[in-house]
């Protein structure tokens, strides 16, 4: 360990920014942001955080002013920035999977596809991204930077169509909007520059940040289940646990009956549970997990 | 499983919406509510939900506009209507117990019981109930609806008394109440339609909420025990362990030593563990849990 | 037990509020605050609480309106009280470590140690621990007290130097300031009258209050990990397993695999993963402890 | 004036609250609302106010509670209280105007008058004024109390129709509702007790607090108006000054010119000044008034 | 003048902030307050403020760090600092008049006096003027400074008695406290350093500002009033109307009529209203004023 | 009048907003703003509004989707777009002055002027105003856009130099930024499309809404001074009024006594009062003024 060498994190503001202090906290590094500072204080001395906007994230990572940080994938589109993928962090604002952004126009609008957007305005806060899509498209279209409230936009017929991002799909219902294409399916990023990338203690340095990130990551998504069976149920109970992790047999105070515990799906329990007491388990028990690191 | 049947789910908006919310992410469902929208996003496609008030629930489950919802026992009573109780959930606004309707009068007021109401004037925002229990007592009393702030009402010299909830008693004592008689002790409760119930698939679909929503809520109360025991102790140990679910008994690496790993209530863990730690148990770790399922 | 006995438990209002209930609650005593009472309810019959200011609370315990408190070591010094010390408690507002008293001034400033400050003016909260500093270095200084916004002082012209509160440091650095000397390292404390001290029941009661606070307070820097070895790397993964707890080895359920099962330091765990990983364990699981009692 | 003589006033606590004070403020009575507190102190001695809901105020004047107090009309229907209108008063919470209870429906319904509601379920907080307003029409259907979100009802499928306050109208047109018809248009009101109206010394407390706030509210509306005129214009300018008080005229320090003074209505303000101009008025001052009494 | 000087002023932060930028507005110069800044900008280039606490004000102005400020005698007492008084300003936090700081105990204490103090408890933020207080009483009680929420100590028994600010009186009713004794009657000053009022240029520059403060405070507590008199009722209206600046009589553009305006106190108004009714004036309009110099 | 014509208005949402709506208030013209709607409503059946972003407003109106609106002229020129200017209107968020884009850059750079910016890189929400700005200058530099938080760019490292929005100062100066150079001194605009213009009816109309919006921003410089005045200091005192609007002189009560009565600049008034005070004007009242038309 060189104790004076230094990794610059870019840390996002604002919608991101609660996830993913959450997300390093699980990860093992506590994250403490004082009002009115943009230096956030991580107690590990190897790193040094900054709070910048995830719009402007690709662009200071590309320009080296920061080693690495954390930004969506629409923004390293957006930015048209070279830059180095670390890895892939499967979380967004509020839910755990990626945010989309959608083309979307007035439910009663006549415009059914990206083709019939030729000559008319959309406004969009990723005007490169939606420029490029279009081309992609054989679209012409005006294209203009939104200052904010895109979503209101086409019921005040100001334009005719918009690209704005979603994850639940509430606020375009609540403007009457539908949703004509997807434009872009962002997932959030832990990209770093090429020289960092090539400096081996700051890439070993980030390699090991990613490792502990995906496993608090992937333990979102997975709990650890226990549950109490008697030895004549324990094959049956054996073949329906989809265990990533091999579950564990010990036997209980009780004669003839034991401890099962693994590691499990979130997402199948409560299908799961219903099975597993059909098929003699007891006592079941959920816990949850900090870190999975398969 | 038929993919295009949907559960329409009331969710109470207001002082039970956190905790509801809170119970159903650990029962295994996902609630995304947007600010602006009554449709919450729940994370199970079988599953539609809505944001009501509480006090309005029953009326729409009744009605059959909604399918099933979670409200209070207060409210049901209150409507007076005629739904199926799919179970009981033993959560509430700020503690896990039932909230409690109480018959208050100021401290210094001479009403000493409800006898004493008779030609009175009473506030609350529960007339119906606090009418059918003044019948029931057979005291004749104006009841008012309350508008809020009703327990400021008889220091103002507005109203005589009033029926009003509590949960911890301290909003009581600030206004210098005294608590008379219990009016309505009330849980959380899911309720159902009857049309609904009768359905087979919805009924499945709610009871296997239902089982979810109560390992949750037992989960609260209940904690994982850890500790470290040599053989000459071990007899001792498991005599004074109250458990649930059996203890697991498993060696640990060093010998003449074992893991004893069991399930108990939250509420004994401060008297327990320092017998436990009297009898000789060792590195006593305590841990918490998501759902537990007798 | 004697139900009609009350310890008379006095909580700090303000900053270490939040912290302090939480470790209560982890303690397994549930604290309910209702806005605007001062009177916080804890679900213990014997526990009667109060929520007063951490820097009055050394005053009234001394004086026996309180049997006992937490407070910071800061506040017993400045109030000069005679208390018992019950146990230290290692959290505090934002960090689990301890609260630094700074002597600061501006970083452009030429004062460089508390020698420099001779005739000079400070501004601090900590009034009499910062004379009695002061008189130790044989330095003479007016020192006087700050309503608040402390740290903006020396800017506007108004003082020398400053004796200030901090945590993480970036308020300081937010105001140009640098840090000359530590004036006072400050612990939460649980401390007592002497007379409380005095009377069993109520000794007795605090000091099973402190096992279990401390307990919740261990089990912040703890974690358990479990994994998948197989039997020929069993003995190298052991000897990396630093386990405060003896580990637990449990057999698999597919051959010649064990589970083990350890509780170690959470600081310790973003080096130690990639060695175990090494080391051939699989199947990596971290999860959270809420009382570790060694 | 008896100096212990005490009229007791009704000040409404919520959305009339602010508009209240401002008014009592122009008419030269300054009340001071603590925060929680609901007794606002008024500078004078001979008023004891009490702050409660608008919709709960005619009740506990016709009780006799309180002497007097400021409610809106629909709230005098709606209790069906026996009172005495002290005075009208024309402000409301937003504008200076009535508001109104529309019976609204989504603006796709095929409802399009009263007489469609036949059978329907209607959603209100004004429950007694709409159910006498519907028997007026011999229409019957359900009508319900609302606990507020009222106007988001139809559009969730919980109601049919709904009957709400409207000031401009920009809330029902985000919701996409139309208006089908009015179902009470109310203004704010002084109201008194029977048995103070009889008392002449509170007679008379009320109805110079009635004349006062008159000449508050009228000023609202009016303005004055000042200008410089050349005697050979003098004419022309005056015939058209629609003034409710006859203009001064008085001679400037320049000879051959006059400062013309009128009070006008606010609203023709806008009109007038073009006017003014191409007449040969120089110098146009508008000012603000704070009471007019015609 | 000299462009270059600079009167160094001091701006109370808080409770005082807001009242006091108002009445600099009202005497004619502009103060910016900028979140985050304690440099408000005034449009008087000679001015430099400084946003500080009302209780540090006479400290940092004795020092002649500030040439001058804006603080309460109160404070002025407790610092028992040696300034110059450079005119006294009546208006306060919420209402025009003094703050006064009370000796209060609990409504059902048998402490009736100061005298009744002798050995107690007083918790307060105005210590010293407190001590000398009891000190003229010949009383010895301990006093102690009180971090806030004084008024509820009492009635958590943690004080016999406290000395805490009241303008209105409504906190003290609501924690049911009597007032025993006036400790302190307390005007808004506007002070100076001894060095700053030797300074001729700073010396001007401050009687100039209390001159236009003076007028302002004088504004508020005084209103125009303007009515339509005839000929025939001339001198009974102006026999009743208690000018402070002769009235101005101006002939209306309607023979025989007059118009009369005058500068009244505000207080009046309500009682002269009517009589100017009854001796036949007309349109009597009441208007504001900004600045009142008698 | 031709009832059926509407004006679409586009009223700025944000920063400007408020003073926007103030002014138009003072001109006559009541606009309601309901939360979450963007229609805001006008007391005037001939104009309707519109609330988007001073951004996007030139925009809009060039396109035609609204006649007319209010921005900013930075906006204009930034949006490079084809509209006519109806009139300039003096007021801005903050102060009634213009607003300064400037250039700005940390007070220890070096940089000292534009020249020294080639090759630097410059953050801005105006960037092609800054561009421009560069091009006259002959300078070369990365202009990139600022999502925020623009002005602790400089001290984060991010960017040499920003140009950023200043009303007071004292947001640069917390950041420590000193001022390069003026960029573009904006002032509120408001604008209308060519289409519009060429709109007998709209140009009438948009004419009228300027005079009187002219007419309120004037009268916010303005005051109304009255005093009394004995005839033998009357010639005095009238030569040293600098009155825009010719002085009224009408006798009063008492014998040999006058009222002047005149209009000024409110930023003399501290200046002139002593004066006057000095020729024998006693009495003197200042008022405010709504509306000033010269």
């Amino acid at each position: 360990m060189k104790p004076n060498k230094k990794l610059k994190l870019g840390l996002p503001k604002g919608s991101l920014q609660e996830s993913t202090i959450k997300m390093f906290k699980k990860a093992g590094f506590n994250i403490y942001v004082s009002e009115r500072s943009y230096y956030p204080v991580v107690d590990d001395e190897q790193i040094e955080a900054l709070l910048i906007r995830a719009q402007e994230m690709p662009r200071y990572v590309a320009a080296g002013v920061l080693d690495c940080g954390i930004t969506g994938q629409d923004w390293v589109n957006e930015n048209d920035c070279d830059v180095v993928q670390v890895c892939e962090l499967t979380y967004s604002k509020a839910t755990s999977g990626p945010v989309r952004w959608v083309l979307a126009v007035l439910k009663d609008s006549n415009i059914e596809s990206v083709k019939d957007l030729e000559g008319k305005r959309i406004a969009t806060e990723l005007v490169q991204v939606t420029k490029k899509y279009l081309k992609n498209h054989n679209v012409h279209a005006d294209v203009e930077f939104s200052w904010g409230a895109t979503e209101v936009k086409p019921a005040l017929g100001l334009v005719d169509a918009i690209v704005e991002l979603t994850e639940t799909g509430s606020s375009l219902r609540t403007n009457r909007l539908k949703i004509i294409d997807n434009v872009c399916i962002s997932k959030t990023q832990f990209i770093s520059s090429h020289s960092s990338w090539s400096d081996l203690w700051k890439r070993n340095k980030m390699q090991t940040i990613a490792l502990l990130l995906r496993g608090a990551i992937f333990a979102e998504e997975k709990v650890g289940l226990k549950m109490n069976v008697h030895s004549k149920n324990l094959k049956k109970v054996l073949s329906i646990l989809p265990a990533m992790k091999k579950p564990t047999v010990a036997p209980l105070s009780t004669k003839g009956w034991y401890d099962v515990d693994t590691i499990i799906d979130e997402k199948i329990v409560r299908d799961l549970i219903p099975k597993l007491l059909k098929t003699g388990a007891e006592g079941i028990v959920e816990y949850a997990l900090n870190k999975v690191i398969p």
